[in-house]
Protein backbone atom coordinates (compact mmCIF):
# COMPACT_ATOMS: atom_id res chain seq x y z
CA UNK A 1 0.00 0.00 0.00
CA UNK A 2 1.30 3.62 -0.69
CA UNK A 3 2.44 5.68 2.21
CA UNK A 4 1.08 9.03 1.38
CA UNK A 5 1.73 12.57 2.65
CA UNK A 6 0.25 15.70 1.72
CA UNK A 7 1.92 18.72 0.23
CA UNK A 8 1.07 21.79 -1.26
CA UNK A 9 0.15 21.63 -4.64
CA UNK A 10 0.52 25.47 -6.17
CA UNK A 11 -0.44 26.65 -9.32
CA UNK A 12 0.29 30.15 -11.40
CA UNK A 13 -0.76 30.89 -14.22
CA UNK A 14 1.16 34.63 -15.94
CA UNK A 15 2.38 36.53 -18.62
CA UNK A 16 4.87 34.44 -20.53
CA UNK A 17 7.45 37.52 -20.23
CA UNK A 18 7.66 36.45 -16.32
CA UNK A 19 8.19 32.94 -16.53
CA UNK A 20 11.97 33.27 -15.38
CA UNK A 21 11.57 35.99 -12.58
CA UNK A 22 8.44 33.55 -11.51
CA UNK A 23 11.00 30.07 -11.73
CA UNK A 24 13.85 32.35 -10.45
CA UNK A 25 11.10 33.04 -6.89
CA UNK A 26 10.11 29.40 -7.14
CA UNK A 27 13.92 28.00 -6.95
CA UNK A 28 14.84 31.58 -4.20
CA UNK A 29 11.88 30.15 -2.18
CA UNK A 30 12.66 26.57 -1.67
CA UNK A 31 10.71 24.47 -4.48
CA UNK A 32 12.23 21.49 -5.28
CA UNK A 33 11.30 21.52 -9.08
CA UNK A 34 8.25 22.39 -10.93
CA UNK A 35 6.55 22.04 -14.20
CA UNK A 36 5.78 24.31 -17.14
CA UNK A 37 3.14 24.54 -19.88
CA UNK A 38 2.07 26.82 -22.35
CA UNK A 39 -1.65 28.38 -22.12
CA UNK A 40 -3.54 31.18 -23.25
CA UNK A 41 -5.40 33.83 -20.61
CA UNK A 42 -8.79 34.58 -21.49
CA UNK A 43 -11.68 36.73 -20.23
CA UNK A 44 -15.02 38.43 -21.17
CA UNK A 45 -14.38 41.90 -22.99
CA UNK A 46 -16.53 44.98 -21.68
CA UNK A 47 -18.48 43.93 -24.93
CA UNK A 48 -19.69 40.80 -23.86
CA UNK A 49 -17.68 39.12 -26.97
CA UNK A 50 -15.13 36.88 -25.51
CA UNK A 51 -10.99 38.46 -26.03
CA UNK A 52 -7.53 37.15 -25.05
CA UNK A 53 -6.77 38.90 -22.16
CA UNK A 54 -3.33 38.14 -21.74
CA UNK A 55 -1.50 36.69 -24.73
CA UNK A 56 0.54 33.53 -24.28
CA UNK A 57 0.87 33.10 -20.77
CA UNK A 58 2.80 30.17 -18.83
CA UNK A 59 1.02 27.81 -16.51
CA UNK A 60 3.66 26.32 -13.87
CA UNK A 61 2.83 23.83 -11.42
CA UNK A 62 4.43 23.29 -7.72
CA UNK A 63 4.33 20.82 -5.36
CA UNK A 64 6.29 21.99 -1.77
CA UNK A 65 6.10 22.06 1.52
CA UNK A 66 3.65 24.39 3.58
CA UNK A 67 6.42 26.47 4.51
CA UNK A 68 8.19 26.85 0.77
CA UNK A 69 4.24 28.11 -0.63
CA UNK A 70 4.16 31.09 2.23
CA UNK A 71 7.55 32.21 0.71
CA UNK A 72 6.37 31.64 -3.02
CA UNK A 73 3.09 33.47 -1.88
CA UNK A 74 4.79 36.44 -0.42
CA UNK A 75 6.64 37.05 -3.50
CA UNK A 76 4.18 36.60 -5.79
CA UNK A 77 2.39 39.43 -3.45
CA UNK A 78 5.36 41.69 -3.35
CA UNK A 79 6.54 41.45 -6.89
CA UNK A 80 4.48 40.24 -9.04
CA UNK A 81 0.55 40.56 -8.11
CA UNK A 82 1.35 44.52 -7.93
CA UNK A 83 3.34 44.98 -11.73
CA UNK A 84 1.68 41.93 -13.82
CA UNK A 85 -1.08 39.75 -14.31
CA UNK A 86 -0.72 36.63 -12.37
CA UNK A 87 -3.46 34.27 -11.18
CA UNK A 88 -2.90 31.56 -8.71
CA UNK A 89 -4.29 29.45 -6.04
CA UNK A 90 -2.97 26.01 -3.91
CA UNK A 91 -5.04 23.23 -2.61
CA UNK A 92 -3.64 20.17 -0.77
CA UNK A 93 -2.27 17.03 -2.51
CA UNK A 94 -1.51 13.96 -1.38
CA UNK A 95 2.38 12.35 -2.68
CA UNK A 96 4.38 9.38 -1.75
CA UNK A 97 7.74 10.07 -1.69
CA UNK A 98 7.75 13.11 0.73
CA UNK A 99 11.63 13.73 0.46
CA UNK A 100 11.27 14.73 -2.65
CA UNK A 101 9.11 17.89 -1.80
CA UNK A 102 10.09 18.71 1.57
CA UNK A 103 13.71 19.47 3.16
CA UNK A 104 11.69 18.07 5.94
CA UNK A 105 10.87 14.76 4.11
CA UNK B 1 1.09 36.03 5.77
CA UNK B 2 -1.38 35.70 3.06
CA UNK B 3 -5.08 35.99 3.50
CA UNK B 4 -6.54 33.28 1.61
CA UNK B 5 -10.49 32.73 0.38
CA UNK B 6 -11.98 29.59 -0.66
CA UNK B 7 -13.06 29.15 -4.59
CA UNK B 8 -14.06 26.95 -7.12
CA UNK B 9 -11.92 25.70 -9.97
CA UNK B 10 -13.41 24.02 -12.55
CA UNK B 11 -11.46 22.03 -15.55
CA UNK B 12 -13.02 20.81 -18.35
CA UNK B 13 -11.48 19.00 -21.16
CA UNK B 14 -13.51 18.98 -24.31
CA UNK B 15 -13.13 18.74 -28.19
CA UNK B 16 -11.22 21.97 -29.60
CA UNK B 17 -14.69 22.59 -32.03
CA UNK B 18 -16.47 23.11 -29.03
CA UNK B 19 -14.01 25.49 -27.87
CA UNK B 20 -15.56 28.73 -28.44
CA UNK B 21 -19.21 27.74 -27.46
CA UNK B 22 -17.75 26.76 -23.75
CA UNK B 23 -15.89 29.87 -22.79
CA UNK B 24 -19.12 31.44 -24.47
CA UNK B 25 -20.70 29.58 -21.57
CA UNK B 26 -18.35 30.70 -19.32
CA UNK B 27 -18.64 34.24 -19.47
CA UNK B 28 -22.60 34.03 -19.96
CA UNK B 29 -22.63 32.16 -16.71
CA UNK B 30 -20.35 34.94 -15.01
CA UNK B 31 -16.60 33.53 -14.97
CA UNK B 32 -14.28 36.41 -14.84
CA UNK B 33 -11.53 34.71 -16.89
CA UNK B 34 -9.97 31.34 -17.70
CA UNK B 35 -6.87 29.51 -19.00
CA UNK B 36 -7.12 27.84 -21.95
CA UNK B 37 -4.78 24.88 -22.99
CA UNK B 38 -4.00 22.04 -25.49
CA UNK B 39 -4.30 18.32 -24.56
CA UNK B 40 -5.14 15.23 -25.87
CA UNK B 41 -8.10 12.72 -24.81
CA UNK B 42 -7.13 8.97 -25.20
CA UNK B 43 -8.48 5.68 -23.54
CA UNK B 44 -8.18 2.07 -23.49
CA UNK B 45 -9.13 0.69 -27.25
CA UNK B 46 -11.73 -2.22 -27.63
CA UNK B 47 -8.64 -4.81 -28.27
CA UNK B 48 -6.60 -3.56 -25.21
CA UNK B 49 -4.46 -1.07 -26.95
CA UNK B 50 -4.47 2.75 -25.95
CA UNK B 51 -5.83 5.32 -28.73
CA UNK B 52 -6.39 8.53 -29.08
CA UNK B 53 -10.54 8.59 -28.82
CA UNK B 54 -11.05 12.49 -28.84
CA UNK B 55 -8.12 14.01 -31.36
CA UNK B 56 -7.17 17.71 -30.88
CA UNK B 57 -8.62 18.74 -27.05
CA UNK B 58 -8.66 21.91 -25.03
CA UNK B 59 -8.53 22.41 -21.33
CA UNK B 60 -10.06 25.01 -20.24
CA UNK B 61 -9.68 25.80 -16.15
CA UNK B 62 -11.50 28.33 -14.39
CA UNK B 63 -11.66 29.82 -10.97
CA UNK B 64 -15.41 31.11 -9.59
CA UNK B 65 -17.68 31.07 -6.76
CA UNK B 66 -20.11 28.64 -5.81
CA UNK B 67 -22.57 30.28 -7.68
CA UNK B 68 -21.12 30.66 -10.77
CA UNK B 69 -20.01 27.20 -10.98
CA UNK B 70 -23.65 25.83 -10.33
CA UNK B 71 -24.54 28.13 -13.99
CA UNK B 72 -21.55 26.34 -15.59
CA UNK B 73 -22.52 22.64 -14.51
CA UNK B 74 -26.51 23.87 -16.04
CA UNK B 75 -24.68 24.70 -18.84
CA UNK B 76 -22.99 21.98 -19.40
CA UNK B 77 -25.39 19.24 -18.42
CA UNK B 78 -27.88 21.27 -20.83
CA UNK B 79 -25.65 22.24 -24.11
CA UNK B 80 -22.51 19.98 -23.43
CA UNK B 81 -22.55 16.52 -21.92
CA UNK B 82 -25.68 15.47 -24.31
CA UNK B 83 -23.93 16.18 -27.54
CA UNK B 84 -20.03 16.55 -27.18
CA UNK B 85 -17.38 14.28 -25.10
CA UNK B 86 -16.93 16.68 -22.63
CA UNK B 87 -15.51 15.96 -18.93
CA UNK B 88 -15.05 18.00 -16.49
CA UNK B 89 -14.55 18.37 -12.47
CA UNK B 90 -14.46 20.79 -9.56
CA UNK B 91 -12.43 21.03 -6.60
CA UNK B 92 -12.02 23.83 -4.19
CA UNK B 93 -8.80 26.07 -3.94
CA UNK B 94 -7.28 28.94 -2.29
CA UNK B 95 -6.72 32.38 -3.51
CA UNK B 96 -5.54 35.41 -2.67
CA UNK B 97 -7.50 38.64 -3.58
CA UNK B 98 -10.85 36.88 -3.72
CA UNK B 99 -11.82 39.80 -5.28
CA UNK B 100 -10.41 38.55 -8.63
CA UNK B 101 -12.87 35.86 -9.04
CA UNK B 102 -15.86 36.99 -6.96
CA UNK B 103 -18.58 39.46 -7.75
CA UNK B 104 -19.31 39.35 -3.91
CA UNK B 105 -15.19 39.45 -3.24
CA UNK C 1 -29.17 20.85 -9.47
CA UNK C 2 -25.90 18.78 -10.58
CA UNK C 3 -25.83 15.91 -8.47
CA UNK C 4 -21.68 15.16 -7.51
CA UNK C 5 -20.17 12.58 -6.98
CA UNK C 6 -16.44 12.07 -5.79
CA UNK C 7 -13.75 10.93 -7.99
CA UNK C 8 -9.33 10.25 -7.51
CA UNK C 9 -7.68 12.96 -10.29
CA UNK C 10 -4.10 11.41 -9.96
CA UNK C 11 -1.88 13.89 -11.99
CA UNK C 12 1.38 12.23 -13.35
CA UNK C 13 4.48 14.30 -14.87
CA UNK C 14 6.90 11.98 -16.69
CA UNK C 15 9.93 11.99 -19.34
CA UNK C 16 8.33 12.22 -22.43
CA UNK C 17 10.04 8.83 -23.17
CA UNK C 18 7.51 6.62 -21.00
CA UNK C 19 4.70 8.34 -22.21
CA UNK C 20 3.33 5.65 -24.27
CA UNK C 21 4.50 2.92 -21.07
CA UNK C 22 2.64 5.15 -18.65
CA UNK C 23 -0.59 4.81 -20.46
CA UNK C 24 -0.70 0.88 -20.80
CA UNK C 25 -0.14 0.93 -17.31
CA UNK C 26 -3.35 3.67 -16.91
CA UNK C 27 -4.94 1.21 -19.34
CA UNK C 28 -4.49 -2.10 -17.43
CA UNK C 29 -4.98 -0.39 -13.88
CA UNK C 30 -8.21 0.23 -15.23
CA UNK C 31 -8.51 3.95 -16.21
CA UNK C 32 -11.71 4.71 -18.71
CA UNK C 33 -9.81 7.38 -19.95
CA UNK C 34 -7.02 10.11 -19.43
CA UNK C 35 -5.57 13.85 -21.18
CA UNK C 36 -2.07 14.46 -21.92
CA UNK C 37 -0.47 18.05 -22.56
CA UNK C 38 2.89 18.96 -23.00
CA UNK C 39 5.15 20.02 -20.43
CA UNK C 40 8.63 20.74 -19.11
CA UNK C 41 10.63 20.08 -16.02
CA UNK C 42 12.92 22.06 -14.04
CA UNK C 43 13.95 22.67 -10.80
CA UNK C 44 17.20 24.96 -9.38
CA UNK C 45 20.77 23.91 -10.79
CA UNK C 46 23.34 22.86 -8.76
CA UNK C 47 24.68 26.42 -8.78
CA UNK C 48 21.67 28.86 -7.99
CA UNK C 49 20.63 28.75 -11.52
CA UNK C 50 17.69 27.37 -12.93
CA UNK C 51 18.02 24.69 -15.15
CA UNK C 52 15.84 22.41 -17.29
CA UNK C 53 16.91 19.03 -15.71
CA UNK C 54 14.16 16.56 -17.20
CA UNK C 55 13.75 18.27 -20.64
CA UNK C 56 10.38 17.40 -22.70
CA UNK C 57 7.65 16.13 -20.37
CA UNK C 58 4.12 14.90 -20.84
CA UNK C 59 1.45 15.76 -18.01
CA UNK C 60 -1.00 13.40 -17.72
CA UNK C 61 -4.76 13.72 -16.28
CA UNK C 62 -6.88 10.68 -14.73
CA UNK C 63 -9.76 10.57 -12.96
CA UNK C 64 -10.62 7.18 -11.60
CA UNK C 65 -12.42 4.89 -8.41
CA UNK C 66 -10.00 4.89 -5.82
CA UNK C 67 -9.68 0.90 -6.50
CA UNK C 68 -8.01 2.00 -9.52
CA UNK C 69 -6.10 5.00 -7.90
CA UNK C 70 -4.58 2.12 -6.11
CA UNK C 71 -3.50 -0.22 -8.80
CA UNK C 72 -1.73 2.99 -10.98
CA UNK C 73 -0.16 3.66 -7.49
CA UNK C 74 1.56 0.14 -7.44
CA UNK C 75 2.64 0.34 -10.92
CA UNK C 76 4.18 3.39 -10.53
CA UNK C 77 6.17 2.43 -7.89
CA UNK C 78 6.52 -1.08 -8.90
CA UNK C 79 7.69 0.02 -12.54
CA UNK C 80 8.15 3.75 -12.25
CA UNK C 81 9.49 5.77 -9.80
CA UNK C 82 13.25 3.34 -9.24
CA UNK C 83 13.59 3.79 -12.76
CA UNK C 84 12.44 7.15 -14.39
CA UNK C 85 12.11 10.58 -13.42
CA UNK C 86 8.41 10.80 -12.46
CA UNK C 87 5.79 12.98 -10.44
CA UNK C 88 2.74 11.87 -9.25
CA UNK C 89 0.09 13.45 -6.94
CA UNK C 90 -3.78 12.58 -6.14
CA UNK C 91 -6.59 14.82 -4.48
CA UNK C 92 -10.37 14.59 -4.92
CA UNK C 93 -12.68 16.07 -7.19
CA UNK C 94 -16.17 16.20 -7.59
CA UNK C 95 -17.68 14.53 -10.92
CA UNK C 96 -21.39 14.78 -12.64
CA UNK C 97 -22.47 11.30 -14.06
CA UNK C 98 -19.86 9.02 -11.69
CA UNK C 99 -20.36 6.14 -14.73
CA UNK C 100 -18.00 7.40 -17.11
CA UNK C 101 -15.39 7.29 -14.30
CA UNK C 102 -15.99 4.42 -11.94
CA UNK C 103 -17.17 0.54 -12.91
CA UNK C 104 -18.98 0.59 -9.53
CA UNK C 105 -21.15 3.99 -10.62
Amino acid sequence: MTDFSSVTCLTIVAESIVQERLVRALAASGAHGWTLSMAQGQGPSAHGDVSDIEGGNVRIETLVSPEVAVRIWAALERDFFPHYAVSAWQYDVKVARLARYSDEG
